[in-house]
């Protein structure tokens, strides 16, 4: 299960709105006869990709699956039925499929074939990475990551606005792995006017770019074309176009709404959202609860009360009220320290 | 030396004005004979506690001691005479001690002697333990570590001004033994005023308390009295008395100076200092590169761009002109996660 955990994780980012499944066929001699993923866009599916390279070695030999294969009919056949005409005799999987079409009867499916079914294992783990598919369908969010790249005092520019670069090479190359991991990438409208980011992956021979979503109430300017979806969330029911001649997702009437955003992205289909920015855009997403994970690179330098702050104002009282994180992990990145924090 | 050098640390903060030196004696046979380490206030040295502990087993025996033996008669004999009657046929020093008044001198009466010297063995790592001492001896200012705690985007309160605890209570530990190993606890006038902190060593059944020294123009409160000296380090020629009740050290003519603040100190012989804030004073340390390690433990939490700021306005333009660190390393202590880095 392992295995198929590091094979599923491959495809995160690149299958939404599917989730990222990871698939490795144990032939009835325990050797590995197939390995799949979910490929970009979300198809085929591990389980037929696996199949598919263990051909006749899957009779009678073990499917481990990271998530319930589906059991209802979508834009391929069930992958539970794959499974069953494969001759498979015992399936292991880590966790049901919260999608409502699946729950359950997936593994029903195979049971009532007379396949062994062993539910659960590396759950935990399992969950973890689905984390952005399961929020997308039973709460219709998608997962949020902060991303924030700043001095040791917290500052992401000097007082008179230099910024570039506060990270080395080796963190702003990790930057594009971690775009590369989510579906979609997420700007406040200051940031996309300031720095017309390009907001893509290079340098990792990657094959789909992430969604490019600016929150703003303003108009946007037109971003560096890159070949990336560009998605404008703005807070008005009916707005004018803009510049930005991007997709045009209107929130809610007259205002901007950090979860009606979010829903709105996650309608859309996008399971797993990086945020970069800015500060006041980080702190709506923080003060409305909807950080899940914070990447936080710290350049080994300091710039002072009077730079400019990696997150905006958020008029806290006690101490009780701050929004908390759990230590992850860390790792050098060159000069740079990576941290790895999850809401507590 | 390895063995003699972790003797050594445990001298740190307790032996100034000398440096912290470890000693280990093999006896001719290569065992253990007597181990030593400079006491507490500077005496006895460490080659004395090691000789009387090895006895007649030093004869013919190996020293490895982490600074070169002193050569000159001050409050005891010299230590390079008591190797020499002791009958030590090896001494394997880390470096040279930087004192004018010992500077080679040492080796060489052990030389004259007869005996066979090695120096420089692990001359990196003596060197970084002894920066406090070899700071104080060849430029009169003693080493200073920052010690910061704040909130991931480098807050030290919230917007209203709560700060107790941002850190848990391993941290907080982690501080008290950061104070043991420094000479002297530094803080600006107004976290004096703001916060009368006691700046003391507790729950480590330590001997000696650091001295407390408070860089201030102001007049001062009275700080909890804890048994430490109380330093006030005033920016006038002739101060008048004020509530502290302390040494009142001036250290510049109608002016609060960086250096002769540092230099005031490191002429009483501190050679480690602690600041511990408040913002104001770490920026003017920073400000003047004065800060040699800094010690940053980050708790997880986010406390918002108006929160207060760990390190004060410091006016700076370019990236290029930021003060720069080296990560050292970092460790866990409870939910925070501990930084450590040094001036680059």
């Amino acid at each position: 299960m392992d295995h198929a955990l590091r094979l599923a994780a491959r495809g995160l980012g690149n299958v939404w709105p599917n989730p990222a499944v990871g698939c490795v066929i144990l032939d009835a001699g325990g050797l590995v006869a197939g390995r799949g993923w979910t490929q970009p866009g979300g198809r085929p599916h591990a389980e037929v990709r696996a199949l598919s390279q263990a051909g006749e070695r899957a009779r009678g030999g073990i499917a481990f699956v990271t998530l319930e294969p589906c059991a209802h009919h979508g834009k391929t056949p069930p992958c539970a039925e794959a499974l069953i005409a494969a001759g498979v005799a015992h399936v292991v999987t880590a966790m049901t499929d919260p999608d409502p079409r699946v729950a359950g009867r997936g593994h029903d499916m195979l049971r009532s074939a007379g396949i062994r079914v062993t539910e659960g294992v590396r759950g935990t783990e399992a969950a973890r990475l689905n984390r952005g598919f399961v929020r997308r369908v039973t709460q219709g969010l998608p997962l949020v990551t902060l991303k924030l790249a700043a001095s040791l005092d917290g500052r992401i520019a000097t007082a008179s606005g230099q910024s570039q670069w506060i990270t080395g090479p080796e963190a702003r190359r990790a930057v594009h792995a971690l775009r590369l991991s989510h579906d979609a990438v997420l700007v406040g409208g200051g940031t996309a006017r300031a720095d017309l980011p390009r907001l893509d992956v290079r340098g990792l021979g990657t094959m789909r770019q992430p969604v490019r979503a600016v929150l703003s109430s303003g108009p946007l300017p037109v971003l560096p074309q890159t070949g990336a979806p560009f998605w404008h969330l703005h807070g008005a029911a009916d707005p004018t176009a803009d510049g930005a001649k991007g997709v045009v997702i209107s929130t809610a009437e007259g205002r901007l709404d950090i979860d009606a955003a979010l829903r709105a992205l996650a309608e859309r289909g996008i399971t797993r959202v990086l945020c970069e920015g800015g500060g006041t855009l980080a702190a709506a997403l923080i003060h409305a609860g909807r950080i899940d994970d914070l990447v936080l690179h710290s350049a080994g330098m300091i710039l002072g009360g009077d730079g400019a702050a990696a997150i905006g104002p958020m008029s806290l009282d006690a101490l009780s009220g701050a929004p908390r994180f759990r230590l992850i992990g860390t790792r050098r990145l060159g000069p740079d320290l990576e941290q790895t924090w999850t809401a507590a």
